[in-house]
């Protein structure tokens, strides 16, 4: 006979998912209200209000479809997308290189514009392709590029999608909560988001945002969408006035996204971007001062997630299971070409705090010290410390 | 400001969402693991043996999709079938219907076999549908009609669909641990499901096992499957032991998956179908002792989904409205053409009980008595009573 479920306790600082907030995990054994109860339809109603303003938006259709980020990916692509279309992919990561598999299974001509895996795309690079290509659909970045740890600027690349009539669509997986998005103000025509990393809710659903530009685009197809699951035109009737049933919502993850976005906006958006803003810089110092190397230049650093180099003598796998098992404190790997060179370091919503910049420094040090690399002792929390006191 | 999360308390009697176990509620709160932590892996596992033995199947891929059952129809069809191909599917309510919308959107050449609302699917109109139309890839039809309350025997067909060499799909969303699924007696080559039925776990994910013909069909294609988040190749392959990262899996939903099916392996699947045909039909008992008259012959009759005639005199809306206020009972009302004519009464899972069926009588007769409609007092909950002396 299985026994109940015991699972090891983590401190989970990789690329997500990241630790989830107490009350958020609590809100997940709510018992049950039916997916058409009016009780619930109000809870819709507030998860999609408390949406929009952690999304920076007023964007009507604004709602968390019911798949994790990937799921966000496909139903943008599906939706604003029908075969023979062309569009264009920044890549400079795992996720664009994703964006051009699910556009090219909708039937997609893709144009990829490629960067090195740990610099941005730059934005006079699309406006070149742009050039070249007539009639781009849309153009679709990653804004925080989790494989790598860079943060794509946006608002000269919007100015520029829209003077070639396109849409920009967004990755917003690793951003909603922890950066601004700014949606309304730059003009971003479609971004999804996952809720495990910031937002400190568990894995499970993808807000999307779209403006009336691309609901538009949606209303101007030919064909109908290809998946069932992801039709945007169906599961809005489901979220809006209308109540159409579509399929059962996974209750209980919308529990946990209402009471993850409710903590957000209840201590103040630009209070949490500062929170993520000052513990990501400290733990850039702490690193930079251990006497490693941060993979991204630092105006591009995201201050959720740090890639930091691993240094030539030192072996991936067995720094990573020894954290895990000596701290619980789960890291990330690289991925693709960064395979075995990067180590991946979150501190996400719930994460973004002193003692867990202090714990993931203290434990790198100690294992890092276990496998003969060599620094100057304490450095690192001193190095940290002081650019929390500088900045605070 | 929002406060916390505080839905009114329901008792969850419709088609599904059921009423999630207490215990399975308390695992989803557990702290999260990492998807990729070898403690999560083992969870993975023992998730996919406890679904083998509720499936009653041996098949290698058995595993649970993210997303809710629809999603679990939507892996189904857009992995086994490519543009092109044949697929006959028998509807006789919603869930064929849907069938038939997901499938057309693979690119299939859908063929219907019909049959009324409340009717099982003939197995000879299936022969004669597969007698006139050649090289069918596959027939699908569902088990357990929800809209309709209709169990659909399986046995004969499958024999048919192998007789022609077509793969035997089922829609099994509320057959999991509410009546015998025998995917291997019965060499059903696919089938779905969701986890807020029988399984009294939250919706959200696809429970989903194929047979190695099914398996096999998957690795003859010809094209890339249309749908990335859907992609069986890559998702099996996240499940079985090369772990390759897909998609962040919803670890909570998993949790909970994991304990519902231990809660049902430990209670013993017969007796949890026993449990599930007492209950279901001293419910039986109780309404036509009523005077209520049900949708579905006896002999195909769910046991874990009642239907029933709504007498003339009686609004639904004003039952249903004032069940979930006086009593925060949710049943179900009729969908398609029998909106307004049927009500969906459900004793899933953890809500096959005594209990329920005595407060969902007792309701019931309450307000329809508000309403005017006469019956003899008692005599419902005195027949259901008898029921369950005579057959415990």
């Amino acid at each position: 006979m299985y026994k109940e479920l015991n699972p090891p306790r983590r401190i989970l600082m990789g690329p997500g998912p990241s630790d989830v907030h107490p009350a958020v995990l609590q809100s997940m054994a709510t018992p049950l209200l039916g997916h058409l109860d009016p009780a619930f339809l109000e809870i819709m109603n507030e998860t999609m209000d408390l949406l929009r303003q952690v999304y920076q938006t007023k964007n009507k259709v604004t709602l968390a479809m019911s798949g994790t980020g990937s799921a966000g990916m496909e139903t943008l692509f599906v939706n604003l997308v029908e075969p023979g279309d062309k569009v264009m992919i920044g890549v400079n990561g795992l996720f664009g290189q994703r964006m051009v598999d699910v556009a090219s299974r909708c039937g997609a001509e893709v144009i990829q514009v490629k960067a090195a895996w740990g610099d941005i795309i730059e934005p006079e690079k699309i406006e070149d392709a742009l050039k070249t290509n007539e009639n781009v659909k849309l153009v679709a970045v990653v804004h925080s590029e989790t494989s790598t740890g860079v943060r794509q600027p946006l608002q000269e690349l919007s100015e520029i999608v829209h003077r070639y009539n396109a849409l920009f669509v967004c990755d917003m997986v690793t951003s909603i909560g922890g950066i601004p998005t700014k949606i309304d103000e730059y003009q971003i025509d479609a971004a999804y988001s996952g809720t495990q990393k910031c937002l400190s809710a568990p894995p499970g659903l993808a807000p999307v945002t779209l403006s009336s530009r691309a609901v538009e685009a949606l209303s101007n197809r030919k064909d109908k969408v290809q998946s069932w699951y992801l039709d945007l035109s169906m599961i809005q009737s489901y979220w809006s006035e209308e109540r159409f049933y579509h399929h059962t919502a996974p209750i209980s993850m919308i529990y946990s996204l209402r009471e993850a976005l409710r903590l957000i906006v209840n201590e103040g958006l630009e209070n949490v971007f500062k929170r993520h803003a000052l513990y990501g810089g400290a733990l850039h110092s702490g690193l930079e001062a251990m006497g490693l190397e941060l993979l991204v230049k630092e105006e591009h650093r995201l201050h959720q997630l740090t890639s930091v180099r691993i240094p030539n003598s030192i072996q991936d796998a067995d720094v990573r299971k020894r954290l895990l098992q000596k701290y619980g404190l789960e890291i990330g790997g690289g991925l693709g070409d960064l395979k075995g060179k990067i180590w991946r370091i979150g501190l996400m919503g719930y994460n973004a705090r002193q003692e867990n910049v202090t714990y993931a420094l203290a434990a790198i040090e100690d294992v890092l010290r276990e496998q003969g690399y060599h620094f100057i002792l304490g450095a690192a929390l001193e190095a940290a410390n002081r650019f929390i006191r500088e900045n605070e």
